[in-house]
């Protein structure tokens, strides 16, 4: 058993984890009419932003615009990078080039084949990250949008 | 590629994962002040309910309190079941003894060693079982608390 990993090990193993190709995020939003809604999306990790694709009228584009939040978790249940996310901004597939390639670059699948889809750029405002219960403690990476380490 | 499975095998493969020694839960909540809250956590499969152990004072704890609802996922990204469940019951831990052997007969920790932790026993409504694209059509299993299968 190493013990648990300290924080730079972390956030280094967080930033790996998130540029990692066809890496998928559990998406959790939420309304106040119909509670949680929980989704794996495919990510992208562009420019200190996590980038998913949606049709615009699924409960959790409706959701984020509404709200402007998201909880994320990457990584299986015993190694998870979780993030509190506020939405920087909302653009059709077709009508940004730069970030559709970024997207398409490391997810598996290109959104902009398809119609009604748009990307929701989330910034993270907290990040946290654990394996197991040995590393609960220190497991705040970044707040209030600050990375701590 | 085998293709997409049929329902039938969809649910005895959703029963194998649910029924599975150890395995965790991404438990998404909600509360109109907090948002979206998302936690991974240990599972047990008892009498056709999905029930955790959480701290008493815990938000995932306080939101399915107050909206007697969460939302669920278990396996991978690519080979979930999504569960949204209804609140059965909550009880502190030490106060059932039938439920406490079967929690910690499945999980792989004893939350009575702990104080101030409560079970939720959370009851399925609706369940879908999907791996890729090709399974998302025919993915719902389970609807207003009914197997389809």
């Amino acid at each position: 058993m190493a013990g648990p990993r300290d924080a730079a090990t972390r956030k280094a193993d967080s930033l790996a984890m998130l540029a990692t190709p066809a890496i998928d995020v559990w998406v959790a939003t939420a309304s106040e009419a119909d509670g949680p809604h929980l989704v794996p999306l495919s990510l992208a990790w562009v420019d200190g932003r996590v980038v998913i694709a949606v049709p615009e009228a699924s409960v959790t584009a409706r959701n984020v615009a509404r709200s402007g939040e998201a909880r994320l978790a990457v990584g299986p249940t015993r190694d998870v990078v979780m993030i509190e996310a506020a939405l920087d901004r909302a653009v059709a597939v077709a009508e940004d080039d730069t970030l559709g390639a970024a997207y398409a670059g490391q997810a598996d699948w290109d959104p902009r084949n398809d119609s009604g889809y748009v990307f929701l750029v989330l910034r993270p405002l907290r990040v946290q990250a654990w394996r197991e219960a040995d590393e609960l403690a220190g497991r705040t990476l970044m707040r209030d949008g600050v990375w701590l380490v």
